[in-house]
């Protein structure tokens, strides 16, 4: 049970929670700032005029959109939700010192994540009504595009509970789990300085871009004075299904990716690989519902691969570019037989992708990716500076992550392809209750 | 009449042309150079079992892919074409000096473009069939996803005619029109090196931008040892209307934009404003059915524009935010009364950018655009690295875009929140008739 495919029983109401009403505090109250509460205290549901779907949509736009995804239930929503179709992923620094405007930025956060992904403005005012003399709350591009499938996924990063001197920084350290640390510096790791770690992060996923892009831009704008942005990445094409009702998408090497992802319909493989249990480490109880979210940009050698023969390019990812088939033989969704001898040694290569990051040879781990394909125009050589935007949701990342990760970065015959630019873990907490803010147990565990 | 809208009348089968079952020559066969002609040799339809449209499409997907748009007819398609969701845009420089492989190289894009649009795989072959031991001639990641109105524009550089010395590199200069001149430095343009000019353009615009990627990438790959990507940009949402049939889409700055582009629909402003005309340039006549592309990536300073006030967002622009209606009355489709007195000066200011930007005050000078929006991730000061790739196709540059763009700078109130990162112009020939060539006209005209 995931709670997150149905729409919140709250429906168009405004969820009876203590803080739906309440102004954003402190540092985060632009409108506040620059020209008192007056606006802020508009009555809900003046936005509507201008936030209609637009029903009349163009010939080759998506399908109307579904309901909405909710935001609160027993896990965060856009875990084991069907993979969307575009991303934007934003890591953060958080920019105080103080708890309480950190607290306050994630009540702030948790409202507006529930108006944006039930396809509503961020905040009470909307892009386009209140004072003339007072910024909008809320930047307008994503008028009419309804919620769009949005769901937003948060995160916490090792650096919010200990900097890098091991100082505590906002009374959080007694709740550090152990697996919560920066992740090593991997073999084929080429990091750029931006795109490694975070304090925290905000997964948006949605079937349209622009809602994905609005969604980040709007609380990073309602974080402004309390965070900033560190590195922010799109994706365009899912490249992992999360669903038994999904087909298996294909990444820039032209393979069908994520064939053997766990997926929603997998109760039990969700409570043993994704989902952490109370009992899994004792700072870490606060933990239990969530996950830990591995993410890692992953550069692709393009030019490179596209002149590998179509031999070379299966054995070294050990499927049929075809129908994603093992090259042991049967259908995509065959189990790989990594001892059936080949015409050369097995027909599986020992340094085969599929091979090295089997659950076979990792006591079983399984991974729930969430991928996405990106390209950020061209690099200087003049090749696409494209990739895999890597998102994997798992246990525990000491058993789950690193250990395939330094397979992969030993022995995978992919590896020649791929340069990691971009690195990250973050804790993902459970779903936020009704009333609660996201993360609220971990800071409840620490009062 | 575009000519574009319809199927082409060769419907499934390869069109009869001359080149359409000519291998690659020269450097542009890396399968020639691997390994020998047999493989090209195969029959046409093979890649059909690895290519079908997937019929079974995820909930939320976009709607079932329309017919393909023809890659042949009287202009270029992608122009007046009901502007696709998405975006991937190439300049390219040209590598050789041979006059020889750079026809060759349309050639070879010619029939490949044929193939796309219609959704099928770049080369014979396709991507998951053929010998074993070379390289696959389509890379495979758009398997299944149809042509989602796959359009392909094709532009020729000031600098494909002659170099920044004046040299004639390939026999052309006696063809270049007094109109094709790389920009001029505009004031607010801050422009990245690699992202200005380019010899060669392709436009690549679709409803999944996968298919988008996947035609530039393979259309790039054609190309190695010819050309080589010079710069890129991916867009992910329109920014214009190009069909009276489409609804006005939003930029970043939240509003609506496009209202008053030329639409398909406008024959008789189609022939005063975006074709050229035979008789426009004594040494442009084979440019006559084409038109002009300025394209300018205009950096939006998204941070600062989300704190101005809505009063002052609406001035800026001259229209309201929430209907797009101009600030002196009316519906979105009203024409601006610049005349109307507001309580201090006239409604819409002097500095409004509908006002700086309108026909009225450029004599009667109207523009095609086809703008995207994108967000390339973050810039080193935490902000979003994003903004609107202005595309504007035009019969003259120098009557219809640089004075537009010279009053723009000098006196639009938008430009304080405006950075112009990336710049060129392309002529984009007419449509390629049965069996020609993209661009045929200007190489007859000089051989």
């Amino acid at each position: 049970m995931t709670g997150n495919t149905l729409p919140d029983a709250g429906g168009e109401q405004p969820p009876a929670s203590p803080h739906a009403t309440a102004p954003a505090r402190g540092a985060l109250s632009r409108r506040g700032l620059l020209g008192g509460g007056a606006a802020a205290a508009a009555a809900p549901g003046v936005f509507a005029a201008g936030w209609a779907v637009n029903e009349s949509r163009d010939a080759g736009a998506p399908a109307a959109p579904r309901e909405p995804y909710a935001f609160r239930g027993e896990h965060q929503a856009g875990i084991t939700t069907p993979a969307q179709d575009r991303l934007h992923f934003a890591a953060f620094d958080v920019t105080t010192d103080s708890r309480e405007e950190l607290v306050a930025l994630l009540v702030a956060w948790t409202e507006a994540a529930e108006r944006l992904t039930r396809g509503e403005p961020a905040g009470e005012i909307g892009p386009v009504q209140g004072a003339a003399n007072l910024p909008p709350d809320d930047t307008g591009e994503a008028i009419g595009l309804g919620a769009s499938g949005l769901t937003l996924t948060f995160g916490f990063g090792p650096t919010l509970f200990t900097d890098a001197d091991g100082k505590d920084r906002f009374g959080l350290a007694s709740a550090q789990p152990a697996a919560l640390r920066p992740l090593p510096h991997f073999p084929f790791d080429v990091l750029e300085e931006r795109a490694v770690g975070g304090d925290l992060c905000i997964q948006a996923c949605a079937d349209d871009p622009q809602v994905a892009v609005h969604a980040i831009r709007n609380l990073a704008r309602i974080g402004m004075g309390t965070v900033a942005v560190r590195w922010s990445q799109l994706g365009f094409g899912r490249t992992s299904t999360t669903s038994t009702s999904q087909s298996t998408p294909r990444n820039l090497f032209g393979f069908k990716d994520g064939t053997a992802n766990v997926k929603a319909e997998e109760t039990e493989a969700l409570a043993d690989h994704v989902w952490v249990q109370a009992d899994d480490d004792p700072k870490g109880a606060w933990l239990a519902g969530g996950s830990y979210l591995a993410a890692r940009r992953i550069n692709m050698l393009i030019e490179t691969w596209d002149r590998q023969p179509l031999a070379d390019q299966e054995a070294f990812t050990g499927r049929s570019k075809d129908t994603g088939a093992p090259l042991s033989g049967g259908q995509e969704f065959t189990e790989p037989d990594f001892d059936l001898p080949g015409s050369n040694g097995p027909a599986i290569a020992v340094d085969a992708h599929v091979r090295v990051v089997h659950p076979d040879f990792h006591d079983g781990a399984r991974m729930l990716r969430r991928g996405y394909n990106f390209v950020d125009g061209s690099n200087d050589l003049g090749g696409l500076n494209a990739g895999l935007f890597f998102l994997a949701y798992v246990r525990n990342p000491d058993t789950h992550f690193i250990p395939v990760q330094t397979a992969m970065a030993k022995s995978d015959a992919l590896m020649e392809y791929l340069k990691v630019t971009g690195s990250a873990l973050f804790a993902i907490p459970a779903g936020a209750k009704p009333g609660e803010h996201v993360g609220q147990a971990l800071f409840e565990a620490t009062a």
